[in-house]
C-alpha cells in the first residue's frame, strides 16, 4: 500500500500527490453550515479564520495586517521586506505597480524590485509598522529569514512581535554556511518568549526536527503559485502538497506521542487558488492555511492586483514572476466571508470552508482532518 | 487489486474514476439494434427511455415536462425553482436569457437568478404547474430539497405529484440544523404513499443509508457540468462518476440481499455530455440517467440554450455559473431519438445507446450493466 | 501483473494503453536500415509493404488501389462506398470537395454523404472498379459489411476479387439480427475460396472467434482517426490500440497452437497518425498496418485533402466527420518511400518503419514484434 | 515494487519516467551554496561545471567551444558538422539564419542544411577549428558517428583531439551494415590513446555493452528537445530521460564491481530545458549533462537563436525542425553562471545547480546523487 515505485533500476521514487489530485469525499450525515466552526487556536492566540498571511509585501501591510487580523486571520508582516527599507512604502509600491501598468517587462519589474530590496532594513520603520499592528488590537507576526534571524528578532520582540515566522524556500532545523555559525533553531527557539512558526518544509523528516526545534508551527510548501513562482523549473523542487500535508501532519502525530503530547501546528503553504483548495488542505491534515495569491485579488492588497512573492528580488536567481491576476472588486471582508458573486470559488473562502464541513457533516477543522480523500485516476 | 493508495504518510485515498477514463469493451456477438430495448420501469412506472431530468429551470418548464414524458422520459419539475415562485415565468426566463444575449457579466446574470429566486414560492402556480403536466397524461414528478420537503410535500402530493425527488447538492439520511429538527428521511418516506428518489450522494455507504430510507431511486451525483458546475472548486467536493455510481450500484446489490429483494434504482447525475457518456453510466451499473445540460441545446428548452443548475441561485456562494453552449436547431425528439445530423454524439442520445447495445450484443439495459470495462493508462 | 484495477466496488476493469503510451526501447546492437525487410504475405500475397487501405472512399478510388499495389502495399476498394455506386464518381467527390472548400458546415457535408451513399450498389460498376485495379496486376481486394457480404460476395469474385475484407465498426462471428438469419462468418468463409480478412474487434475472445472462422486476417481497431472519428464519444466504445493489438497477437499465438500451425494474421486498424505509430503496431505484434487519413495527405488521394470513413454517413448516426488535413505536397511513392522534406513524422512512412528496425537491431517484421517497451508514467 | 506492467495479454513493458515527472525533494539540513561544488573530472580533465556541449552547429563553432571551455564546460566540435565542411561556416550559417528570418518554411530549411551538409568533410578545416580550440588553452573535444568514426579518428587524433564522442542517435556496441565490416566500438577504443564518450544509448544493457568496450563516458539519450526534435514521432522511439539515467547509472555501478573500480561517466543528452532539470538529470545519476538547446539562445551561440540538431540534415528522414526560440540578450557567461535577470530558470543555469544542492544540503554532485526523489502522481 506504501505507495514507492522503482523509477528506474535500484532507485525508487514516492509517488506524491497534489491537491488537485485529490476530492474530498462525504459519507456521513449532513449538517447546517451555522453549525460549524472554522475556529483555530496556536499558542495563546486564537482566530476565527485558519488563515495566516503569506509573508508578500504584494498583500502584506500594516494597514491590511490589521484589516486582515479583525476579520479573523493573522497578518505577518516580511521584516525584510519593503516596509522595513522604505518610508515611503506606499509610494515605492505604486512604482512598481504603475510600471506593470505601464506595460513593463518582467525583467524589468523583477529589477525595480531588486533594486528596492537592496535598501537597508531600517529598525525605525520595523519598528513603527509593527506598533501600528499591535495599536489595532490584533496578533501581531512577522516573519524573518534564517539568515538574519538572530539579527532581527530582538529589535522584533521590542517592538512588540507577539509570533515570529522563520521562513525561507526551504528551512532546516540546522543551516550550514562557510564564514557564520551554523543557525540553530533549537538553540534560537529555547532563547525566545514569543512562540515560532518555521518553514517551509516538505517532507515528514524535516518536519519532525523543526518540531523538534521547539516551534510552535511548521510551514509546509513555499507558497508556490502556479504562474507566479518557479522554484520547481529554477531548481528541481517541487512540493505535491497533498502529500507534504499528510506527511506533516504525521510528524505532528509522531511528535505528540514522542513529547507525551506537545502539538505542533501544520500550516500548509501555496498550492492553494481556490476555497475547495483550501478545504482539501485542512482534510489533509493542516491545522491552518498560508495564503499569498488568493489575497491579492482583494482591493485593499498594496499590490494592487500584481502578486510576487520574495524570491522575486533575489539577486541572481529570483524565482518569483511578477503577475498581474484578474481584479475582482472585493474587499477582504467579502473575499473572506461573502457572499461570492459568482461561482468561481475564489470569493467567500472561508465561507467555502465552513459550508465544505457542513456538507461532509464535520462540526470543527480538527474533526474534519479525518473526512474522507479519494485520487483521481 | 482494492484501488487503494497511500497518498501520504497513515493515509489512504481510493483511486477514484471518472465516465472519461473508461471505455466499453465489446466482446460478444454482436446484435441488431432492432432487437434491443431501453426500457426502464421504476415502481409502477414504465418508461420507454432511462431518462429522468435534472430539476433545472433553464430544460424543465411544465411543457417540456410534458414533451419529455411523451418522448418516453421523465421530466422533473423543481418545485422551489421559477415555475414555483412567479407567474410569468416564461418572461422572467426570458429577461435572463435577454440579459445573457446582451452580453450580461457572469456576476450579473447571477445576482439577476438570486433576485428571481428570492421570491416566494406560491402553492397556486406549483399547483398549475403540476395539474398542467398531469393533464397530459405522463408521470408527474417535482424535486423538492431537503430543508423544505416537509412543508412542500403535501401540497405536491394533492396537487398530483407521482413520483416525489428530494434533491440537494448532496443528501444525507439525516440533516442536523441548529433550530429545527433533523429531516428524517426515513420517517418522511414511510409517511408517504409515492415513491421518492433521494441523492446526491457519492459514496457507498451515504447510498446504503438512503437505500434504508424507503427510497424508491438514489441519485448519484450533484450533476456536475464542465464549464457550469463549480463544486469541485468551491468545496474541494468533486465525485468521480464511474467509480460512484458503481459504488451505488454496489449499495443496491447488498441491499436487495439484505432485504430479500428491494430494488433500489440507481440514477446517474452529471458527467454526461455525450451518448458515449450515457452508455458508460448504464454499463457502470447505472439503472436510469438524469440529464441536464445535454437536454439544454433543444430548441423548447426555456434556458434558450442557457444552462445553470439551480445552486447558481445560492445567495452566498453560487457554485453554478450561468453559460450559453452551442445551439444546435434540434428539438427534443431529434435530440432523444435521431436522426443526427452529424458525428458529435450530442444527437439522437438514446439511438446511440440502443446501438451501444447491439455493437456489444446486449438485450435490455439490465443485462447492460455487465458490458466489460476498460481503464485508460 | 494483470493490470487488473477494481474501479469501483466489485468491479474491474483492465488498464489499457494507446499507442502515444508506449515508448519503443533499442536494446540490442544496431543495424543499418539496407539489411532490413518490411516484406509481408497473407495467404498467397506477397506484399513489401505491411500496409492495406482502410476501404474509405477519401482514400481509396480503383487508381489509388493500383497505385498503391504497385508502390508494395494492398488497397481495398470499399464495395459499398461510392465508387459502387455512382458512375460518375469523380464528379461526385468533387462535389465533396468542392462544398468543403466552399466553407459548408459539416452538417451539411454529412448531408451530403448520406445522400450520395442513398443511392444502389451498382454490379457493373462494382465489377468494372475491380477489373480496373485486376488488370493492372496488383492484387486486388475490396470491403463489404457483414451486412451485405452475402449478397455482395459472389458477384466480387466473378469481378475478380482475391482477397475479401468483412468489414464493420464491430464485427463478431454471429452477428443477431430481427428478421434475417445471423451472418454466420464460419460457414460464409468456409464457402469461399479466397481468403478474408475480417474486423474490427477489439479483445481477445472476439479475435479468437473470428480466427477460429476461418479468417486469414483479423482487424483490430475500426480505424479510429483523432478529431475525425467518435465511436468513443457516441457509443462510450474506445479502442486502446497497443493493448487491443497486443490482445489479439495473444489471441494468434493461442490459435496458432490450438490448431498446431495456422498462422492468422494482425491487422491493425487506427490510432496511428505518424510513421512512428506505425513501428509502435508493428512492435505490438501487428502483422500489417490498415491506414486511411495518413495516406489522404497524398496528392492522388481522392478526397483531394479531405478525410472521413464510411461512417460519416449512417443515415441516424454518423460516427465520422468530415474533415480537411494539411496537404503536404506529395505523392503516394514519396508519403511511402520518401524522402520526406521535413521531420514530422507522416511522409517517408515505411522508409521510417524500416529505420525503426535497424536502429532496434532487428532485420524483419516477425521479429521486430518481440522488440522492448516501455510505458509512459 | 518492480515497476513493470502488462499492457496487453503476455507483453510487459516497464513503467518508465521523464524529468517532468518527478522531483526533487530536500530532506536535510541546508547549506550555503558557497560550500558547494559543481566540479567534474572524467579521466585526466578536470571542469568546473558538469557540463557538455551536444555537438550542433547552432551551438559550436570553434569560438564558442573556447568560450564555453573558459566557462568551466567541455564544448564539443561536429567533425562532420559544417565548421567541417565550410571554409565559409560563419557565411554559411548566416544565410540559414537568414533564411529564416525572412520566413522560409521549415521544408525549405531543412532543404538548405541537406544542401550544405552534402558538401564533403575536408581534413583541412577539421584540422585548423580543433587547433583553433588547442591553442586556447581548453580542452579539445570532437564528435564522430559511429559510421564514420575509422575514417575521421586518426586525422582528429593528430589535430589534437584530446577526448572523442562517438555519438549517433542510437549507438550500439557492435553495428551491423551490408557492406563493410560492423564497427566493433571495443576494438576501436583499446587502438586509441584519448578517452572516449559514446552513445546515446536508452537502457540498461545497451549502456553496460558500451562500458565494456572501453568508454570513459556514456551517453544517455538523443538529445531529445521538445518541439525540435521528433524521434519518438518518426521512429517510436522516445527516452523517459529519468528512468533512462537512473539505468545507465546503475549499469555504471555493476560494472564498477565487475572490472573492480573502472568507473565510467553517465552523461544525460535530451530532455533539459531549464535549471531543474539539469539538477533533476545528476539527481537521477548523471556525472554531467549534454546540453544544446538551453545553449542556443547565447548571443554568441553560431544559430542565433536557431536550433537544430545534425538529424535535422538527413537526406531522407530529417529528425529535427529548425525552430527559432526566444532571445534573451544574455552571453554564455551570464547563462551558465549568471545573474539571471527573471524567474523563468533559463538563465543561470549552473548557479542554480549549486543552489539545489545547497538547499538540499549536499556539496558535491556525487553526492547529490543520492538525493531523495518523488513522482508525481
Amino acid at each position: 500500500m506504501r505507495d514507492l515505485v522503482e523509477i528506474g533500476m535500484g532507485r525508487t521514487a514516492r509517488r506524491s500527490y497534489d491537491l488537485d489530485d485529490i476530492d474530498i469525499v462525504p459519507s456521513r450525515r449532513t449538517r447546517s453550515s451555522k453549525v460549524v466552526s472554522t475556529g483555530w487556536q496556536i499558542d495563546a492566540y486564537r482566530f476565527d479564520l485558519p488563515l495566516v498571511t503569506h509573508p508578500t509585501d504584494a498583500v502584506v501591510s500594516p494597514e491590511t495586517a490589521v484589516a486582515i487580523g479583525k476579520l479573523g486571520g493573522l497578518g505577518v508582516l516580511n521584516a525584510e521586506g519593503l516596509w522595513a527599507r522604505h518610508a515611503d512604502a506606499h509610494s515605492v509600491l505604486a512604482k512598481v505597480v504603475g510600471a506593470a501598468k505601464d506595460g513593463a517587462q518582467e525583467t524589468e519589474l523583477v529589477r525595480l524590485l531588486q533594486e528596492l530590496q537592496s535598501a537597508s532594513v531600517r529598525m525605525d520603520l520595523l519598528t513603527e509598522a509593527i506598533r501600528t499592528v499591535r495599536d489595532s488590537g490584533v496578533t501581531v507576526a512577522a516573519r524573518v529569514s534564517p539568515q538574519h534571524a538572530a539579527e532581527l528578532t530582538p529589535s522584533l520582540l521590542r517592538a512588540g512581535v507577539e509570533i515570529l515566522v522563520v521562513q525561507g524556500t526551504i528551512v532546516s532545523a540546522e543551516h550550514v554556511a562557510r564564514d557564520d555559525d551554523p543557525l540553530n533553531l533549537k538553540d534560537f527557539i529555547s532563547d525566545l518568549d514569543v512562540p515560532v512558526i518555521a518553514g517551509g518544509v516538505s517532507d515528514y523528516r524535516t518536519a519532525m526536527h523543526l518540531m523538534r526545534t521547539g516551534a510552535a508551527g511548521v510551514i509546509v510548501g513555499h507558497g508556490y503559485t502556479p504562474g507566479v513562482t518557479s522554484t520547481d523549473s529554477v531548481l528541481g523542487i517541487g512540493v505535491p502538497m497533498a502529500t507534504a500535508v499528510i506527511d506533516a501532519a504525521a510528524a505532528r502525530r509522531d511528535y505528540l506521542d514522542e513529547t507525551g503530547g506537545r502539538y505542533v501546528h501544520v500550516l500548509a503553504d501555496g498550492g492553494m487558488s481556490c476555497s475547495g483548495d483550501i478545504a482539501k488542505a485542512i482534510a489533509c491534515g493542516a491545522d491552518a492555511v498560508m495564503l499569498g495569491a488568493p489575497l491579492a485579488v482583494a482591493n485593499e492588497a498594496p499590490g494592487q492586483g500584481l502578486y510576487w512573492t520574495s524570491a522575486a528580488a533575489h539577486p541572481s536567481l529570483p524565482r518569483s514572476r511578477v503577475v498581474a491576476g484578474p481584479r475582482r472588486d472585493v474587499d477582504f471582508k467579502t473575499l473572506l466571508h461573502g457572499p461570492s458573486p459568482d461561482a468561481e470559488g475564489v470569493v467567500n473562502l472561508f465561507g467555502a470552508l465552513r459550508r465544505a464541513l457542513a456538507k461532509t457533516g464535520y462540526s470543527d477543522l480538527k474533526e474534519f482532518q479525518k473526512v474522507g480523500l479519494a485520487v483521481r485516476a
